[in-house]
């Protein structure tokens, strides 16, 4: 793989959307190589029709380790079609949400256990890591708040969740960043939006300045 | 659980619809508990629309790993809803095809690996083994006749396959008989449809006569 592969990571409530739309372009102004801003599913008709499946309030009698596999196959045919092929054209993909989420989600929010999660990914990324995973950090309170705050009518399956649902989630994130911090950067995402971005961009821009010219620091 | 996990297997062409259409009455006749006749998706909403995902000759860029991992979900949904129950419940489940396809059709047939496949098998039963599996066994040849004798005009994604991968499927189901010679059965399909639905009547009767009486015999 010649590219660079960054992924944005964050419980509900962390302002990740907000926080890539400001970035994005950015970083394209100081990008030496195209970026690709892709989430699952990507556009991929397959993984479309994987999420519709997942996400369709009228599947409530979905179990966890279901939904965690059709995750996982969504994710894997994402990174056949989309990811794959960009980075190995040298190219800059920023991925909202990736691995970290279905062991956060699915193996601490659900409670199937992070350890099992990470078996089924590892066999749909066959050992695709992120270079560098942007966490935004943000307490529960404040996370739900900001939910609330946002929240249109359409509620879809995975929102009915409460306060202990955004805690595990968080708390597993916290443990996947003290884990893996050679890869995983911890973002203060209670701050405002704008020093939000600067943090992030500012790690990009420290961390690989060969793909980032340095004029806009 | 205490109900009786029967499965059946085999590779394209060995009969195993015809030989489960003749065998069901026979053991309904015998059997002293109720038996649930099932196959994946088995009228599992969410497994059916996985299950159609999966066989949309549209979706023809989809990669193998995402196969595999909608396989396991739609299993598992079938499980959690229609098997673990009849089984609780204390009934027998006759069913066609289960984990054994999945390692002998993606693992070896489409190459990715027969431990790899067995990985998330293992995420999606739990640990859920059949009690006894008849793998109705024929050679290619014979196996990829009976096919071209009762193909319809209607061909699916998965049918589109020639005699190397049966080849391969066949081969990866004698390694499991050898493997687990405890629980999966080996019988000759090359011979006449009653004289396998016999062969199979007497193999369920001589290992569970608990589950079914003998006056039949």
């Amino acid at each position: 793989m010649k590219g660079l592969f960054i992924t944005i990571e964050g419980p509900d409530g962390a302002g990740k959307t907000s926080v890539i739309e400001e970035l994005y372009p950015r970083l394209q102004a100081t990008a030496a190589k195209q970026i690709v801003k892709t989430r699952e599913p990507g556009g991929i008709p397959i993984a479309e029709k994987i999420r519709h499946v997942i996400l369709d309030p009228i599947n409530d009698q979905m179990d966890d380790r279901t939904e965690a596999l059709l995750y996982a196959a969504a994710r894997r045919q994402h990174l056949v079609e989309k990811i794959w092929p960009a980075l190995d054209a040298g190219k800059i993909v920023l991925c909202d949400r990736f691995v970290d989420s279905s062991l956060a989600y699915q193996g601490a929010g659900r409670g199937i256990g992070m350890d099992e999660v990470l078996k089924i990914n590892e066999f749909a990324t066959e050992g695709t890591i992120p270079d560098i995973t942007l966490y935004l950090d943000v307490d529960s309170d404040t996370g739900l708040q900001r939910i609330m705050k946002n929240r249109t009518n359409q509620i879809d399956r995975l929102d009915s969740e409460g306060l202990q649902f955004h805690q595990r989630v968080r708390h597993a994130y916290l443990k996947l960043a003290e884990a893996n911090a050679d890869r995983i950067v911890k973002i203060d995402a209670r701050k405002r939006l704008d020093e939000v971005v600067e943090d992030c961009f500012y790690e990009l821009l420290t961390c690989f300045p060969e793909y980032f010219q340095s004029r806009e620091v």
